[in-house]
């Protein structure tokens, strides 16, 4: 049977391994493998929304409220915008597939940074969009504009803090490289982790009420996955004007969330105090791996997330490295497929810090 | 901004009121709704599955297993196919997106019965495919064949038993057409109730497992969200020769099934015996619908589902009638969007049946 041509050149997505196909696998005692791999907050999420989605364990067989107006409400609180600037999906992945099938069509051209959150590019050529990218390992706004004008793309995206390398773009650099992008011209500000570059550095911190008070063409992506603890239930969000709204929501599948994924998001806004805490501990964990790094004499990117990247010299290679992690049972990210000679590990709680460390000691 | 022209042509789906939202619309008491529009099991699902979610609560930071290990392996034996002839979706709907996606391109026709499953459409026109239907209400196989012959199909939909009426196709009748089709055509048969029909009459049952080893071109969808009980959790899932999953693999998302989903749907493979007791009480409680049709004098399409169609007479209107309903805190299907004027009613329990019959008694 023949598929659509497009197919052909989709490579999927890499995940970072799961803890039960490490104990198949190597046949570890699940006890003793440590995920530092997926940037999945260490201490889970808010006590209180573990309490709230059991206590809705009987609402498994009904769909969910579709209009999803409590996650909306909440969300539109916090971030003092309207809910009709508002689409929910299932991971701010999932708005990204929205934004790529609503605005680019076959042959359009995506422009993207060199090294970036992975999904743009398997997103892009679904479509059977053109892939431009800059040449810099951090988001270069000259570059952008460069290739933005050679290109005239669709869709451009900004990823702050960027994914898999943890650098932050300065926000008032972003605003004015937007402020000359044409209007038809789809700017996505992906801040998967902006809580984070929010905490660690005011200059780094967009915020998208802002945004979209501003820019007719921007869309902000925000995730419970991350600093929210809810990587497992698959909730993200988009926020732009309700013209682009309202476009997205015509690709929308209904019900994208689960029944208790919504009420997990929503009871997570109602406890922003263990976020911040969780956050607190992160940049503090964080100082450990940047005295490793600098004890080892290995360069560490400047870290806006909850995670750091360690870029090896040429003396070591990443691949083997993760190899040798991953039989001890530390699973943690090779980053050569991005084409760095880097990994990436997720900052987890102190004690699985000390034993990442304890691991790594004898490899660099 | 401008958009892709597909998106011109799409209308959402329209999902049953959620009961959220007729507590806001018309101030009734929570306790006091009934919701028989959206086909969900009355008896929730098994009390196994509602342990089992508890006992993971802590996991839902966690990514979950991509790889989908455990509810593959639960289907293949449930099924008795190969893990590689299975991918999960978030709902059977993700899987219709994704064999559209795949398959059909801008310009490709799509043909599907005259009232069927709303989202076929949905899908379709977002990738700006042609859309061909039948005229007959029920599936007229001979109908099929003549605008297979006319319109060469890139994909034909076959629903059975058929949304949102009820009624099933012959599977002799079925198999014999689809030994007629071009091996690159995709026929995809959607059982979502298929758990029903097989129940109800060995006639309707297609067998997963035969259709694969005999066809090259069949993608069979099924779902835990009707006799699974387990609408909430946004379980589906196709069967198909592995290189037809091979290439729906490609546009699928990584993580499209939350962490609590499979192990819910996991787990409620192990409890046939809860599903097939539904089930039983299911056909139990629809006597009570054909006697209450019949004494009404009012036509109730032969159901191989979890719900009845009442076909009204002209002197009834289908829409007025779901809407005093609703008033009364009763939500049912009003299927006047797909051009009947009938009512779409899910088989509920015993105690909610009397509420239908007791609240529609004077309106019929």
């Amino acid at each position: 049977m023949k598929f659509n041509s497009t197919l052909e050149s989709i490579k999927s997505y890499e995940a970072g391994k799961p803890i039960e196909l490490v104990v198949r696998e190597y046949g570890i005692n699940k006890e003793d493998i440590v995920k530092l791999a997926s940037n999945e907050n260490p201490f889970g999420c808010s006590p209180k929304v573990k309490d709230a989605v059991r206590g809705i364990i009987d609402n498994m067989s009904l769909y969910p409220d579709d209009s999803m107006v409590k996650l909306k409400t909440a969300l539109a609180k916090k971030y003092e915008i309207a809910a009709n600037e508002l689409i929910i999906g299932a991971g701010s992945d999932q708005v990204i597939e929205f934004a790529i099938h609503a605005k680019a069509h076959n042959g359009a051209s995506i422009l993207m940074n060199s090294v970036t959150f992975a999904m743009y590019e398997i997103y892009s050529k679904q479509v059977g969009a053109k892939i431009i990218r800059t040449a810099s390992r951090e988001h270069n706004m000259e570059e952008f504009y460069a290739l933005y004008q050679e290109h005239n793309p669709s869709i451009i995206f900004l990823c702050t803090p960027n994914n898999p390398t943890g650098d932050a773009i300065d926000a008032e650099a972003m605003l004015a490289f937007i402020e000359k992008i044409d209007s038809d011209t789809l700017v996505i500000v992906d801040g998967a982790y902006m809580e984070y570059a929010r905490f660690k550095d005011p200059s780094k911190a967009v915020e998208p009420r802002d945004l979209i008070a501003k820019f007719g063409n921007v869309l902000f992506l925000g995730t419970f996955s991350k600093a929210y603890g809810l990587g497992g239930m698959r909730v993200g969000y988009g926020i732009a004007q309700a013209s682009i709204i309202e476009a997205l929501y015509k690709v929308r599948p209904p019900f994208n969330i689960t029944t208790l994924s919504l009420e997990a998001a929503s009871i997570a806004l109602e406890d922003e105090v263990f976020v911040q805490e969780c956050i607190t501990d992160n940049f503090e964990q964080m100082k450990r791996y940047e005295a490793f790094a600098q004890s080892k004499k290995i360069a560490i990117i400047d870290s806006y997330t909850n995670f750091v990247t360690l870029s090896l010299p040429e003396s070591k290679n990443s691949s083997k490295i993760a190899q040798e992690l991953l039989k001890k049972g530390m699973i943690i990210r090779d980053l050569s497929s991005y084409g760095l000679n880097a990994i990436r590990v997720t900052i987890g709680t102190s004690i699985q810090n000390d034993r990442f460390f304890e691991l790594t000691e004898p490899l660099l």
